[in-house]
């Protein structure tokens, strides 16, 4: 019997076990040949990254800078305490506006971009047509600058003018404030780049009304917990980034009493309700600035490896990380892989573009996905994906949230706090859920998908973190 | 080498594959010896029923019987067209009520629903005291019967008197209407049996301002599609029995506005919606209706073996079945496996009560338990508890219900109409979540859970259903 062979014997005579790690190649032959293999999720580090990693692994202030970082991101708050237009809340003056991504130039602006500046230029009276806006636009009589940088977040092209009206939410543990546009809708909407007239007659009553009475019912009611909402949400179906249906309900559950009786007329009163409750987008630009204060708070510690923010222009896909203050590493953005609405397809679609990204950043959308996983009928593949999708982002996070408890993987907490050091490792990217702009200016939107960011932001983010390391380590 | 021995001494060298059915004991025995051990869901059927099964299932008419009864249930439809009182919508007169389950009298009525009838008695201005309304009660002062009787549901007590006021559901497909009350929510609530000066000034204002608003609303609105938001909350986490909470938001929204514009006083108006926007459970009483809806289209079809209603009265649990009209199958009604609140225990616990158990019958509640992972948290158990509950129930219905896909499940539809043959071939009863009432008359809820119906309301049904078997087969 082959129990008493000798144990060489044994290897020849017992089916083969393999482990496999790194490059599928090996394993996929052997699955061929009905041979079983164990794969596991090992992978090279990035090539030319490991002096760097060796480097950043080595300072001695990274474990503690980092269980600060991300102490300090599952410890804000976000409460939404008024509504005010950005010329009062951020200083906005007439030509200046504020986008999502990184800084970019007109030259290099996506088209996406352009369309939202444009519409932004004749809401703001300062251009007579499209063309008439462009040809000022490209001669520099505007000025534009991220809205990263003024402590806003802006989904899409993230185009804020002085008369937009602003979500303001605090963060009352660090005493931080963030800001962040007032939804539009789905379709031809200026953050996707659209500049019609439907959307410039929209932005014109979201000023004169939409605002105004959202800014009585927020100062009738007081502070909304928007964190309060966001773990909610995430039991119902919600991740934060690409579907906001149950966060928009409870918003609206939460301010329509204090609403009615603000006094406004009841026609206005009615026509906010339905414009809220008709889109269930609108709670992601309260989930985006909450996402934002909880990774400001995050910001600048010396020695942290945790990403602060992930923003993209429709040509740039940048990051900032916490120990390298408000630098920016960029790298090209990708076009996304999803599903498109109607005749469009993918040549309709322009790369990765939006703020939107904070929320991955702080561990929702891609990374929650597990907890919407009707989400695949949207932008694509099955439950399953979703769910691992969520799993795979525990290996780059520092922390699991777990105020964000993710209901079928039994309240396990939302993976948090993206470790550069850890993607550069492990070359798994970040996971991010998006809406797909068409390219061409004034499209609006054409679908609805997953992307990631380019590897590269993050190994020039280690090579910045090599060199912040103190001498002697 | 083993691989040229013959097959009977394989069998010894090999490790043995055992595959096991029916009672544990023997494949628990071999897993305490480290045998791997395959276990099969099949059970012996009920003792006793071998008979009234095969005679039941050689019935020619049965499976055309069957399609037709589930095949109405997923045709019905449930718009909600009105709200009214009672005494108008199902003309009920002073001194006549309705209650949950099958009929009862008041010598063998439980805790809860003396309370409720007490509490519903001192509504209608029909006793002074307590003590006198439960002395009239028991002296046959007023007169009860099912809501199912009068196409209406109850949830717990599920007690109806002519001053409250009713939802009133249409099925246009089938011409059917059915009714249920408004929700009080939770704690010291007449459903649970409370009939505190609390209670009674809750229901006062709900007859005076809740119903009249919401009837404005609602035909301002028109017909809002019931079965369509059941769609969505089951994306959004809720089962529509224990866990109503997308649903009630969903209604909320759909409601407000035209409530806004409706012209009843802003403060009534506010009132209104922070009572519902406050009680996740409101929508309770919209899904009940639909499903009495969906079931009541299939009433009557001979030789259909599929369950139309389960219901309870705090003393006996009662189930309706298509091929025997409107006969009532009963059994013991159990104490439910939860959670309790505060510091209630099983010991203050009431059997089994309400027409809640509608929502399962229509294939919602327990049997979409996989749609409401986060439901654990208030019944006990885990998620993968609530996954194999609805996986169970596949087993003993007729269909999958399309246009309620479970997300998690890959969208497959919930399980569909309860087969008495296959309950009682297979031994898996329905699996039902439910409230948990104080036994003693007065006390409220005290906790939530899950329950089964008593075999017995199943085999019984199985003999009246081989009883109605043609001669002949």
């Amino acid at each position: 019997m082959t129990e008493s062979s000798s144990p060489a014997a044994r290897l020849l005579t017992r089916e083969p076990v393999v482990a496999a790690a790194g490059a599928g190649l090996l394993a996929d032959a052997l699955a061929a040949q009905a041979v079983a293999v164990t794969r596991t999720d090992w992978r090279p580090p990035a090539p030319g990254t490991s002096g760097d990693l060796d480097r950043v692994l080595a300072d001695p202030r990274r474990a503690e800078a980092n269980r600060t970082a991300v102490g300090r991101v599952l410890a804000s708050t976000a409460n939404l305490v008024d509504v005010r237009p950005a010329s009062e809340a951020l200083g906005l003056r007439p030509g200046q506006f504020l986008h999502a991504g990184p800084p970019i130039t007109w030259e290099r602006a996506s088209g996406p971009l352009r369309g939202a500046l444009v519409g932004a230029m004749l809401l703001e009276g300062l251009a007579d047509t499209p063309e008439d806006a462009e040809k000022r636009l490209a001669a520099g009589e505007a000025e534009w600058e991220p809205c990263h940088h003024r402590g806003a977040v802006g989904p899409m092209a993230g185009i804020v003018s002085p008369s937009m009206w602003m979500c303001e939410l605090e963060d009352t543990v660090h005493g931080n404030r963030a800001w962040c546009s007032l939804n539009e809708g789905l379709g031809k909407v200026l953050r996707y780049g659209a500049y019609g007239p439907e959307v410039l007659e929209r932005l014109r009553w979201m000023s004169a009304v939409l605002g105004p009475l959202l800014q009585r019912a927020v100062r009738r009611h007081g502070p909304v917990d928007v964190r309060a909402v966001i773990a909610q949400m995430l039991q119902m179906g919600d991740e934060g980034h690409n579907r906001n249906r149950a966060g928009t309900l409870m918003l609206l559950r939460e301010l329509t009493a204090d609403l009615v009786e603000s006094g406004a007329p009841s026609r206005d009163t009615a026509d906010v309700i339905r414009f809220v409750g008709g889109n269930d987008h609108f709670f992601l630009n309260l989930v985006m600035p909450a996402c934002k204060l909880a990774l400001d708070a995050a910001r600048g510690i010396p020695g942290s490896t945790m990403v602060v923010a992930m923003a993209r222009n429709g040509t740039d896909f940048g990051i900032q990380v916490s120990g390298t203050a408000d630098r920016w590493f960029t790298g090209p953005a990708a076009v996304p892989d999803g599903l498109y609405l109607g005749a469009y397809g993918p040549d309709d679609a322009n790369p990765d573009i939006g703020d939107s990204a904070i929320t991955e950043t702080a561990g929702l959308g891609g990374f929650a996905m597990a907890a919407a996983p009707a989400i695949v009928r949207f932008i694509g593949g099955r439950v399953q994906d979703a769910l691992d999708a969520t799993r795979r982002m525990y290996d780059i996070t520092l922390a699991q949230n777990t105020a964000h408890g993710i209901p079928v993987l039994d309240f396990r907490g939302t993976p948090t706090g993206i470790d550069v050091t850890r993607v550069v490792r492990t070359g798994i990217v970040p996971q991010i859920n998006t809406g797909i702009a068409g390219r061409v200016a004034g499209t609006g939107q054409v679908g609805a998908g997953l992307v990631t960011p380019p590897i590269t932001c993050f190994t020039s983010a280690l090579a910045a973190l090599a060199d912040e390391v103190p001498a002697g380590h």
